[in-house]
This record gives structure tokens, C-alpha cells and sequence, in this order.
């Protein structure tokens, strides 16, 4: 294997070039095989296998500063670097996460995970190698999806100013992680499919065809014969912007792309190499249905279908469900994603209502003013999106849908602990961002027939709320339980005394487990759904004092700016006796590993939160 | 006056047409009197009078939907749709608001006040139009420097897929609030030079001059006579991303800019009409100075100078002599505006350090994260911001700078209330934002002398860290009064017993006057300096049970999320017997209005402190 002889960063070089190919084959299956078996990034990744390549001839990873964008496509570089034999506990606690970091090499210069920070991160990084005297190449790797994100423009917008040499590599791959949005990327594609398979000259033709005296320019610029400006052309976009265009160029050849990173880094002030690759490269399942294989579950390699089979549905699911019905019922309802249709679960909704569906790009911010926007007008509209993603958009909803309002309606899916996907991703702070803003109505289901219930209680408030749900299986305990949802208030889910648990939506679950466990040495737990982190159920946690002597809050977020705090705020106010455990997320990132390990990490599974209150009630001489 | 015959929306549409220019003059002086009064937005909208005047013209505004981003520049909006009587109360409280607001007329179809959202809310509003079967027009008008904000370009990309009628008009004034920046600036700045000012045939010439192929595009496109398409030529920048572009147009001349908006009106689609205008036009001193007339407070019309002179300088003066200090002293401090060099206090620095200065447009988001990058190479990026505006970078804070634990310093100006700007403006949240990230550090300082301290603390932390200041006057109080600082730290003022006022920032001067109230009761208040919202100093807050009663927190922040909450949960978890007092803002936006009055208003001025201490006091029986 030529891959054996590659262990540390720069191994690459002593390579002959005829095993360059073989190199990549052999990159593409240790991917399939490792990716297989843990999960991960595999589609994105089969695609940049040979720009990573070439990018490790060029440039020496130890000294130049390369950044991924999202960074979830920077497995080959962390084969290239020394991490190889890491892949076995890829994304696991403990193992190499499956984004740059850097804590785990000095070839990782800059931590990523969300997407279109890269190119100004890569402007700071070249900004201050002119301050600092030294000398490397940064390098900065950014998807065509990425480029829908505002920051991404932000960033190229002040890369003009550089007079030094700054490379952005655009892995143009036609996608995001699902369907690609946008002016832009028509604009791409017209470079993309006139330029690039169709032949330089007739592709150039082809672009300025549509505008006005195309056909005069072409005339005149196939009459000079200096290839390098005939390139330039395509890429005029970015030339406005004051940034140097090379490419397009063929992704998957590693002389060519090799060749054009070459030419590029000679250039002085920033420059922008177009090339093109395709998701999924190299693995026919994943060639097919790049977004299956975006993030994918442990899967059978001959088939491409995962190896365990999904037996319940999760909350995505269930949202998906409720979306669909509620689309054929409610003429206003419209759907906007930010370019998560296939994670939001709004596929469906899409196919069924293409008019009412809006994926604007990976644009958040624009995604909530837009549905503000909407709202404005009596449409009814509802943003799927991640939690953590939903952090772009802090401003806009405080600013464009709250003050006005405005009844927009956000389901925010992996809300809470989401697992391999580590630090950058967790959905741990929502609760403490949304509820520091007025006029916001916060909700999370206990199980999965409350958040359909949720989800048409939302729709009529007329005011802008939020419901948050977590990764995987929905809950379908309390079945039974499903007392109308009024504002603000909680559902009583067992009336006990002593103790009582006040939990907010995931939690409750493990609430119930813990009560299944104190009520073993003989308590009876009131067990609460909370229902709504804001409004409070004030009146309800304050008429527990009769029968309580302890009140356990309980959430999946952080604890600064969560439920627990205001509850706190509330007990002290109103001179509560009782005593509160606050269990939350501790104030700190948490690192990759399953969501069951990071629960118990951070204390909030069942067995840790039991022993807190017990420790509570021992200090506390409280006996059932 | 014709002035007077306009007391209602489309009253100017009967107006005679050569009536038109002195109805602009009269505006003009409308605007200067009324201002120099009661303070408020000047040069921006002088720019607009003939803009407006013309939209006005062609549209009907209670009916179409005319957005103007960030909304500062709406005045003769207001004045031509019946609110020109209501000038005289402008941005006081009860009066009318200084930015577009639904309350306040049908004419103001959406709010704006901060940057780079018109375009998205167009979007939305033309959506929404779409799909009721509704029939207006929907035109947002964008200043040059809202275009470096990447939100006005992720709709720009977004716009493309539209097949209805939106109209973007750009107001390119070759300036936001300070300068402009940028790749696109300089690409507008080319237009505007070439196509407009020198005419139009030369200009065109111009623009492509410096394209390859220049000299040959311009002959093919000399050849034909079709000035339409002409005109398009100087925009291919909007055209690539799908959108039509027309113009540049002189601002000022209202034929001329009626003529391009009917023009625009006819065509199926997103169109720009590029419009160029002067600042402050028709008012000498604003024209000369279009910073300082940005948002003025009252002045002298024929001198420009304003009404009251400044007596003590403010905190930004105090943060520009710290900045201009420490640059001499240390050469690894950078600094980073977004687009606020003159409002941040940065513009000495930029003087004396300009290659150290960085301002990226109004581009929070991209700005945090290039200063992020700047510090992982050793610099220290101090970024000057509003706390309003930061808020747009909440997510780069979290994921960018305090994941990697960077050492990049936020010194966050207006943090607090912020007076007549109103609710868009209020900086109010940041405690509770800022509060929920792990690895961040929060700090505000008592005094003038305590800013500088904890500025030169902060940027030897080697950590994230922030520190708040609000609006107005530097207070010198507690001159004597500067204990070192150390991380998590209070200070202790006064030592006192059974009453301790702990309060932060701003807000320990407020305390200092409640004690001398209470005191006046016969009771002897402990008065701390909290200095650290995070980290929060616990060890002296739990000491402070043996000698106190009652625990006062104070702080110009929402009560959710903020400081006081977190007290109440230490207190409550420590099993504390002392009652807290928690004086914070309410959950809710605060309208315009004097600082004093939103103060008393929201009960965290002086007498109301006072007063719900008093009050708690006899409720507990609490005697000196």
C-alpha cells in the first residue's frame, strides 16, 4: 500500500508521481471502509480526495495555513497529516473529531464547523502574516454552497484590499448539502457547464451569450490568443470584487489542479481557483445520493444502505408529518430552510408544495427576515433549522421578527446534545439566546404527539415562537397525557409530593426515569412537563411550595441564561422555600462522542441526576 | 409653502410638476430646522429629498411597499405620508420614531433600524404578494455601505429566482457611516466616476477599461446604438447574479429618477436602479462632514456647531485615548470596526496606525471572525462595536473566537440604554448573550479611569473577552478608588452591613446615589463594584451573607439571562438566607425617548431603585 508510506505531513512529497493515482484510490477506500464502519462525512469527502492531494504537493501544510470550510471534507487531510490510524475512533469520545482543530494538529491552523467562515478566516490569517513579517501561503477552501452564506461575501468583499497573495479554492461541486440556491450559483453554472465540458473557447461563448453584445465580445476575445485572460473572463463576478479568477479546472485531475494551485501562488493579492469536483466521486451510492451520504450512519458498503435499520421515527420525522398535513389544511403555511430541506425534514413539504417552499442558500439571516417579511403579510410561515445554526441569526429574530411580532414560527431540530458531530454543532444554548428576547414564546414537546400538538398551538399565537426538539428518536411515552396546550403553561404529568421534577422537553423523559428511581426509596415524585421555557409557568411552580420541599428544573442546555436560572430568579423573588436542584448543561463545549456519553459527561442522564438529588436530600435530612 | 398643501400620503401627486423643486428646497430647510432642534439624522436624509420626492411620485405608498434599510433616512417618507407635524417630537418619547415603524403608519410596510435587511424583507413582501394573488409594487432602497453587509447579499442571490416585479434601488452615496470599503465599493466607485459623472458613452469606456479585452468590448459596444443596453453594461456585477440593472442616475434630479423608476416598474423580475446621491446635500456643513451630521444632536444652523458644548468627555473619548496609548505601546494590537471608525472612537487609531486599522464594512460577522484569525497568530484584535449591532455576530463569538479559546477583546460601546435611537438601538442584551458562552470573560467598568484598567487587563488575559460601556458622559466617581484589577474579582466600594448594593457597570454610579438615599434612612449600605458579570465572583458574593440581609443586584441589561439571574441561582444553590433585590430591565423593547426617562420608565433610575428597596424592606421588616 502507498498509503503505509504516508504518516506524517509532507510524506506525500517523496511519493514518485505515477503513484499519485493510486494514492487517491487507495485514500477512497480507506474512506469508504473507515466512514463504513463509524459514520461520518463520506460524500463531501469522496470529492476533495484529489484537490487535497494536489493541495499537500503544493503546499507544505506544517508552514502554509489551510483552511476547510465547514470542515467536514478534511478527512484526506488528516490522512495526509499524520492521522490515519486515528480513523478508527473517528467522532467517537476520545478519537479525532471529524472537523479541523487545533488541538489535534499543528496542520490544522483554524477550527471550523459552520459554514462560510473560511475566507475570513483566511484573510486574517494573511492580514496577520503582513503584520507579523512572516512568510506562508493561506489557503482557504470553501464550497460553491458555502458561497450562499453571507459571511463568505463579507470576507471577499475585503479581499481586495490585500496586496499580498491569498488563495480561496471554490469546490465547486454544484451542491451544498442539498440543492444549490441562487443567482450566484446559476452564475456558476453557467461558467461551469459552458467553460468546462464544453470546451474553453465555445464555454466562453456560451456565458456571455445571454447578455447584451455577448456576441461582439466573444468576437473580439477569440480573436486575441492569450489563454491566461481568456480565463479570466468566466470569472468576472469575482473580478468586480477586485479578486484575480483562475479555472475552472477539473477536480478530479491532480496534475491540473496542482498546475493552476502553482500558478496561483505566484499572483500577488487574492485569488480565486475555480475547481470542479463531484460529491460522492468513486462510490456509486454516494455519486447518486449525495445527501444520504452527506452525514452518514454506519453503512454496508456493497449497498449503501445503513446497518442498522431505523425502527422508530425521530423527531424530524415526525415534524415532516405534521408539515405535510398541515400544508393540505392551511393555505398560508409556507416552509423556509436554509439549505437543509433533506436535514429539516421539509422534503416532502417541498415536493407537495413547491410555491410555499423556500430554501434560500445557506443564509439564516436572511431566512428568518424573509419569513418576518412573509408573516408581515398573513402568510404563516415556519423556519426548519438546526439549533446551532439558528445562532446566526440571533440579531434577526430579536430585531426583524420580534419587535414587530411577527407570528414566524421556528422548529429548531438537534436541539440538545447532538453527538459526533462534537463542539460546533451542539444545540446547548438556544434557550439562553432565545429567551433573553422579548416577545418570544419558547416550547419543547415532552414526546412525539406533542410536538404536532405544538406545532398547530404555535400556528395560532399570532406571535413569534419557537419549538425545539432534539436529534434522534422521538419519545412516545405518556400516551396518554396530552392535556390541551394553553400559553405559558404546564402540564402536571403525576402529582406527588415532596419532590417534584420540572421538566422541559427532552428531559422529561429522563425525568420520569429518575422518578421511577427515587420513587424507589419511597418518594412520590411530582413529575412536570414544563412545556414552555418562556412564558414560565410562574403560577405553578410557585403553588408546589404547599406539598414540595425540593424542585428539580431540568433541561439540555447550558445552565447560563437557561430555565434554572429563572426559576431561581423566580423562588428568590417571591421568597419560595423551597429548595431548587438545577440540573443543566455545565458552561463549556462539548466535545465529540455519542449523545449517551455526553449526557452522562455532563451530568444530565438519569443515573447522575438521580444521585444529585440524592445527594440534595441527604444533605438535607429530606425523607419521603 | 407648498409644503403645506402635503398633509397626507400622494397629496404631492397634486401638485404641479415645476412645483416639484421648490417643494425639495422647502423639505431641505424642513429637515435642517427641525433637526438642528430636536436632533437626529441629517446628511442621510438631505441625500434622499429628491430619491424620496420621486418615489413618492411614482408609487403610491399606501398601498406599494417602499423599504428603506436601516430606516434613519426615512424623514421625508414621513414628512409626504401626513407625519410632518409630529417633526417637533421627533425620536422623544411619545413622539414619532427616527426609523420606519408599522405602529406608526400604513406607509411604513416593515421595520428596519439595523443594516442590510431591506433587501430580504423586499423579498419576503414580493413572495408573500405572489402568493396571496396581491398586486403592488415592493421597492427596497439600500445605501451603498448597507451593500458590504452580507445579509444585503445573500437575498441579492436569493432575488434571482423571482418572477414578479422587486425593486432594489441603491443609494450610492460613495459612503456609509464612515468610508466605505471594499471590492464592491471600488467596483461602484468605478461606475459612478466612469459612466456617470465624465457621461455616459465615455464612462462605459471607462469601466471596461481596465477589463481584459476593455478596448475591444467598448468598440463592439460603440458600434450599436441601443442605450438601454448600454446602460446594463456598468452593472454586470447585479446581472450575473440575476438581477437587472439600471443606471447610474444623478439622485438629485427628480425627472430623472421618476423616469428610471417607471422604467423599473414595467420589468417582469428583481431590478437595481443605481442612484446616486450626495450626503448631506444642500447643507454646507453636512455636505462637509457627513460623519458628523450622521446622527446630530441639536445645532447651530449657520454655524453647523452644536447647541450644547460637551463638557466631559465620554467613554468613547476615554476608549480612543486608551486605543492610541496602547498602540504606541504595544505593536501586536489591531484594531477591527465594522464600518464605525468615527462612532466606535477608532478614528485616531486609524490616523496613527493604519496598518493596524481594519474597518470591513458593516460586516459584524465576518469582522469577529477575521479578528479571531488575527489573534490565533499572536495579535491582539481589539473590536469596537455597538452592542446592538454585535448582536450579529453572536454565533461567530461562540463558534470562531471562544471555542478556540482566542484572545480577541470586544469593547462594546452604547451597551446599555441608548436613548432616542429607540428600540432597534437599545444595548440591552449583551450581558444575556454574551453571558451563555463558555470560555468568555465580561467586564464593565465603574469609572473612566476603570475602562482603561480593564482594557489593558483584558488584552493580557490571553481569552475572549468583552467589556460593556454605555452611552454618554465617562463618570469620575470613586476617583480614589482603582484596586487592581484580578479575574472574577468584585470590588468592594464601601463596607457596610444588612443592606449590600452590588452592581455593575453603569449602573454602580446609580448605586451610589440609592445608598446615599438609604443611608439618609439611617442605614449603612455595602456598596460593590460587581466589575465581572462573567466571571461572576461567588466567594465574595456568599460572604456577604454573615453581615447582610438584603442583596441588591443592579445591572442596564434584560433581567432574562442577565447577571441578577445567575446571582439568584448561586444564591438559591448555596442554600443562601439572603433575600434578593434583582433591579434589572424588563422583558421588553424600550422606545425612544431620553436615556433619563427610559431609566425611570423601566425603573432602574435613582428614586425607583430607592423605592422597591424601600419596599421590600418593610414587607420583610428590615430596620437599620
Amino acid at each position: 500500500m502507498i498509503l503505509d508510506r504516508i504518516t506524517a505531513a509532507n510524506d506525500i512529497k517523496a511519493l514518485d508521481r505515477n503513484e499519485i493515482p493510486e494514492l487517491c484510490d487507495e485514500i477512497r477506500e480507506f474512506l469508504i471502509e473507515h466512514i463504513s464502519e463509524t459514520g461520518g462525512h463520506l460524500a463531501s469527502n469522496l470529492g476533495v480526495v484529489e484537490l487535497t492531494v494536489a493541495m499537500h504537493l503544493v503546499f507544505d501544510p506544517t508552514k502554509d495555513r489551510l483552511i476547510w470550510d465547514v470542515g467536514h471534507q478534511s478527512y484526506t487531510h488528516k490522512i495526509l497529516t499524520g492521522r490515519k490510524d486515528a480513523f478508527d475512533r473517528l467522532r467517537c469520545e476520545g478519537g479525532i473529531s471529524g472537523f479541523p482543530r487545533t488541538e489535534e494538529s499543528v496542520c490544522d491552523p483554524f477550527n471550523t464547523g459552520h459554514s462560510s467562515t473560511s475566507i475570513s478566516a483566511g484573510l486574517g490569517l494573511a492580514a496577520a502574516r503582513e503584520l507579523t513579517g512572516e512568510d506562508y501561503s493561506v489557503v482557504s477552501v470553501i464550497g460553491d454552497g458555502a458561497l450562499t452564506g453571507g459571511m463568505a461575501y463579507e470576507a471577499m468583499n475585503n479581499a481586495s484590499k490585500l496586496k499580498k497573495n491569498f488563495i480561496i479554492v471554490l469546490n465547486d461541486n454544484k451542491m451544498s448539502i442539498s440543492e444549490n440556491v441562487g443567482g450566484v450559483s446559476a452564475y456558476l453554472s453557467g461558467i461551469r457547464t459552458a467553460a468546462f465540458y464544453r470546451g474553453l473557447k465555445n464555454g466562453v461563448k456560451e456565458s456571455l451569450g445571454n447578455m447584451p453584445h455577448g456576441e461582439k465580445i466573444i468576437e473580439s476575445i477569440s480573436r486575441t490568443k492569450n489563454s491566461f485572460k481568456q480565463i479570466l473572463i468566466p470569472g468576472m463576478y469575482f473580478e468586480n470584487m477586485g479578486i484575480i479568477y483562475l479555472g475552472p479546472v477539473d477536480g478530479h485531475d491532480v496534475n491540473a489542479v496542482a498546475k493552476i494551485l502553482r500558478e496561483a501562488k505566484k499572483i500577488d493579492g487574492p485569488v480565486l481557483v475555480h475547481v470542479v469536483t463531484k460529491k460522492g466521486k468513486g462510490y456509486l451510492p454516494a455519486e447518486r445520493h449525495p445527501e444520504r451520504f452527506h452525514g452518514a450512519d454506519p453503512f454496508v458498503i456493497e449497498t449503501g444502505l445503513p446497518k442498522k435499520k431505523r425502527e422508530a421515527p425521530n423527531y424530524t420525522d415526525i415534524f415532516s408529518t405534521v408539515m405535510r398535513k398541515l400544508g393540505d389544511r392551511e393555505e398560508a403555511l409556507v416552509a423556509i430552510t436554509a439549505a437543509m430541506a433533506e436535514g429539516t425534514g421539509l422534503k416532502r413539504f417541498r415536493n407537495l408544495f413547491p410555491d410555499r417552499f423556500f430554501d434560500v442558500g445557506i443564509a439564516e439571516a436572511h431566512a428568518v427576515t424573509f419569513a418576518a417579511a412573509l408573516a408581515s403579510q398573513g402568510l404563516k410561515p415556519v423556519v426548519a433549522v438546526y439549533s446551532s445554526f439558528l445562532q446566526r441569526a440571533y440579531d434577526q429574530i430579536l430585531h426583524d421578527v420580534c419587535i414587530q411580532k411577527l407570528p414566524v414560527l421556528f422548529c429548531i431540530d438537534r436541539a440538545g446534545l447532538v453527538g459526533s458531530d462534537g463542539e460546533t454543532h451542539q444545540g446547548i444554548f438556544d434557550i439562553s439566546y432565545l429567551g433573553s428576547i422579548p416577545n418570544m414564546t419558547l416550547m419543547a414537546p415532552k414526546n412525539k404527539w406533542e410536538l404536532s400538538d405544538m406545532m398547530k398551538f404555535a400556528l395560532q399565537l399570532e406571535a413569534p415562537a419557537a419549538i425545539r426538539y432534539p436529534k434522534g428518536e422521538a419519545w412516545c411515552g405518556f400516551k396518554e397525557k396530552r392535556t390541551p396546550l394553553a400559553l405559558g403553561k404546564a402540564e402536571v404529568l403525576h402529582q406527588g409530593k415532596k419532590l417534584a421534577l420540572f421538566a422541559y422537553g427532552s428531559m422529561v423523559k429522563t425525568a420520569a426515569e429518575v422518578k421511577e428511581e427515587l420513587d424507589k426509596d419511597g418518594f412520590d415524585c411530582t413529575l412536570i412537563n414544563a412545556r414552555f421555557a418562556k412564558p414560565l409557568d410562574e403560577e405553578l411552580i410557585l403553588s408546589l411550595e404547599k406539598e414540595h420541599t425540593v424542585l428539580v428544573t431540568m433541561e439540555e442546555n447550558v445552565r447560563r441564561g437557561g430555565l434554572g436560572e429563572q426559576v431561581a430568579d423566580l423562588l428568590l423573588a417571591k421568597g419560595s422555600t423551597m429548595k431548587q436542584v438545577l440540573i443543566a448543561l455545565p458552561d463549556a463545549y462539548i466535545e465529540h462522542g455519542s449523545v449517551g456519553e455526553q449526557k452522562k459527561k455532563t451530568g444530565i442522564d438519569t443515573a447522575s441526576v438521580a444521585e444529585k438529588i440524592r445527594a440534595v436530600l441527604k444533605e438535607g435530612k429530606i425523607r419521603p
